[in-house]
């Protein structure tokens, strides 16, 4: 069973705030629990259904902690699933300064908005090998249940860090493309590797004070009526891209 | 005001069920409204605040009936959006049967489950220039608030058609590449244009009883950790590399 105080506190973490005042966030659903089973980070408590707990034992018995063994109902209830027949775990938080290797590649997101968008680009950049990610800090939080449910898994393996876009690009020596209405066809970039891969805002785009630490605006064409691409799918598209050239 | 009896029509078209029953759907928000006013598509009712009726009033009087002003409260009680400041339209469902020309591109969905997902595979399509759609008759329906808004607006310009695949594909005269895990890099391979780019269910891909039908197997290549990409993000990279071929 999951005691109300405790129920209190799972739910309490779907916000911001009390993620950053618990130094906690939350992993939920079975792909996500079984990624966060073979990473590195602080599990703080799993709450997990009998059958989970039995098919996973192995992999749980590896923790320093014991699992509490609950219902699927009671998962539901403090979690943000519909649905979840398999376990909820509570994680520290990492360390809001994270170290940014700036002699490899990195994706910069300038204010995404949405957080299924940030989950999946996170998902992106870890299916293109690139391992880390600066986001301004007006971007979604990459710690929400949506974002961390967004990724499938690939939260583990991918660093977030928050930081100020033109405090970090002052300083990384590599050249920086970015993702512009009117720029060079991506197609035709002869990309640098490792470089900045910069995508802006759903609506708006990279904002224009960043423009002068572009090194080269970079653009998808467009072939037919519709305005524009999502920001995940013009990430993956710029990524695959890059891997390709 | 939108009256009670309105009201219940309007909510009634969430569900496939009352589509089909009433031949109509829904069509919500700003970007989606004034993309349908570009249509062809027949028009029943528009519901729009005054902000709305005031700046789009040209456009708004080419429809040959008078638009309901009402307020922004009642449009967020009858639609499924949380915010809406602007309009929602009643619109006739195209035809079930729409023409499929054989002789041009197409893109042929096997069971995408998520309304997100073909919502955003439906303005890929558009960006990329493919103007029709074939889905396997499981594949989730169009027509749902949520795919019409994930569109983007795109709805109006690529068609999409319930089909049996097997039927489909038997008479298709083009290669087929369809998205498999095992297959050839898509970046090597020769793409026939026109041809069918076919992509499968978010966790299971194509059926097996749609091999046969597949003329090349194609595969994203992978460069990290991430067990897969998301379905709409595998159609965006497809059709990018396509138009690039």
């Amino acid at each position: 069973m999951i005691s109300g105080k405790q129920a209190k506190f799972i739910k309490s973490l779907q916000y911001k705030k009390y993620r950053k005042q618990e130094g906690a966030f939350v992993v939920e659903g079975k792909v996500s629990v079984l990624e966060l089973l073979k990473s590195k980070l602080n599990v703080r408590n799993v709450y997990c259904t009998p059958a989970f707990s039995d098919e996973y034992n192995d992999r749980l018995s590896a923790l320093t902690l014991k699992p509490d063994v609950v219902t699927e109902k009671d998962l539901v209830k403090v979690g943000s699933l519909k649905t979840n027949n398999a376990a909820i775990a509570v994680v520290d938080l990492p360390p809001d300064v994270q170290v940014i290797d700036k002699s490899r590649t990195v994706l910069v997101l300038d204010n995404i908005n949405d957080p299924g968008n940030l989950g999946t680009i996170i998902r992106i950049a870890d299916w293109y090998g690139i391992g880390q990610i600066v986001c301004s800090p007006d971007t979604t939080d990459a710690y929400s249940p949506k974002c961390i449910g967004a990724t499938k898994g690939s939260f583990i393996r991918v660093s977030v860090t928050d930081i100020s876009l033109p405090e970090f690009l002052n300083e990384y020596p590599n050249p920086v493309y970015g993702a512009m209405l009117s720029g060079k066809d991506v197609h035709e970039v002869k990309f640098s590797n490792p470089a900045a891969l910069m995508i802006g805002n759903e609506s708006h785009g990279i904002g224009s004070h960043l423009s002068e630490y572009i090194t080269e605006p970079i653009t998808i064409p467009k072939f037919g009526g519709a305005e524009s691409l999502n920001a995940a799918i013009a990430t993956a598209i710029i990524c695959d891209v890059y891997r390709q050239s």
